[in-house]
């Protein structure tokens, strides 16, 4: 059992996630596992770190090849306290999810659940992060599990570039309606945010954020056009976020003080 | 007066903090400045944004060509916010920080001050985030002056690239040491982690996050070889993170299901 890949599971919806417990079950037919998620949801925490207060680690259940904690920190918390104190290493793949709802697009740079899979590549771990387009609770998961079962096995047999981890979104449809996996680019496209605007029982007014997605790119090759054609999208993503087409351009400016 | 620049101000530091300070102060003499900043520290707080809670709003200072606001949430949302319910539009310009502390390299991942600079750029408003290599409250911002108003006044004349945004560095020097700007890319490098264990007086174990940035990189064209060499770096930034030269390796792999 020794030769069996340490995976590390982690999330941004919090330790009793149903999309958590699929991908704990799917990976447990793959590996020996170890869960660090945060013991709250924390959607939309993007990667923040717990830096004004201290962190809590609790040990949930320890079994055979199993293990599994929840972390009173953020997602990138639950990364970095599980590699330096639950582990005391790195583990042979990081996954994160499942997420419940879309991670395409310009949503990644909100993603809770991204960011523990960010966390993990600069740690130099190959890092997955998987969503699937349904924010209900009660999500099916189980249309998922063939794609994530293969693309996991993919990253093991092949590994990723350095710097690069995965960033896969997978389309509400049920099983046998999934067409397949489609390699893609994160589409353009951005949140047109509007608030509801409320006034409090003493007349103060306050401010619930809400917004719709409007996608801005027409290409073939976007992770909103393989799920909008119900195909699983795996989009290759970085953490060197130079745009390096703009450099010539900036040299050409005059900046002399 | 009409004709003056439009200029959006946040940070992560909070509304009291002296690199905001310092900032208003250098755009009040560029333009018509609204601030909307939080109305505490958010330090590390990345891209995160309010959904669990509503926000709050509180109106600090109006008088002519200025406003400024507190809002209870984060960077992102403070943005979302400005714009949406203070501004009713879009402003000129989007200046975030004075940071105190460095965001260069990898540090920008975790940065609130970023965040709010990727939020303005996401709307299609140039936005540049300014960041002193210095922590300390009693920062001196002084040196940094005359850089952040050419790097504001270039881009105010030249605009930017779509979906490009500017993180600018500026080492901490005297006034008179600091050798000029070069653009630059990202560095290479990484956040090795440490936990400081600790035990609680009902002896539970708590653990205090803290690290030290270890660079791997030892090209010259880095913002961090140009802060060491006590130059101020800009890096032109996108919010498309896809690996695109992964593409190509990933379309080799085997999916099928």
């Amino acid at each position: 059992m020794k030769n069996l890949p340490l995976i590390f599971i982690s999330n941004d919806d919090g330790i009793n996630a149903p999309g958590l417990r699929a991908l704990i079950n799917m990976m447990r037919e793959i590996g020996r596992v170890v869960v660090v998620a945060p013991d709250k949801p924390q959607s939309g925490t993007a990667h923040a770190i717990t830096i004004h207060t201290p962190l809590r680690l609790h040990l949930i259940k320890q079994e055979a090849e199993y293990e599994e904690y929840s972390c009173s920190g953020t997602p990138a918390d639950c990364v970095k306290l599980g590699f330096k104190v639950v582990l005391r290493g790195k583990p042979d793949l990081l996954v994160s999810g499942i997420n419940h709802g879309s991670n395409a697009s310009v949503s990644i740079i909100y993603s809770g659940t991204m960011a523990a899979v960010f966390e993990g590549a600069m740690s130099g771990v190959p890092s997955i992060g998987f969503s699937l387009v349904d924010l209900s609770v009660d999500a099916d998961f189980n249309p998922s599990a063939k794609f994530v079962k293969v693309i996991t096995q993919a990253v093991l047999t092949n590994g990723l570039p350095v710097g690069v981890c995965l960033n896969v979104n997978i389309p509400k449809a049920d099983e046998g309606d999934i067409q397949g996996v489609k390699i893609c680019r994160q589409s353009a496209g951005c949140w047109q945010e509007d608030f509801d605007e409320r006034t409090d029982p003493i007349g103060r007014n306050y401010y619930w954020l809400k917004g719709i997605f409007i996608k801005s790119d027409n290409g073939l090759d976007t992770d909103e056009e393989a799920l909008a054609n119900n195909y699983v999208s795996i989009v290759p993503v970085q953490f060197d976020f130079t745009a390096h087409t703009a450099i010539e351009e900036l040299h050409k400016w005059k900046l002399d003080v």
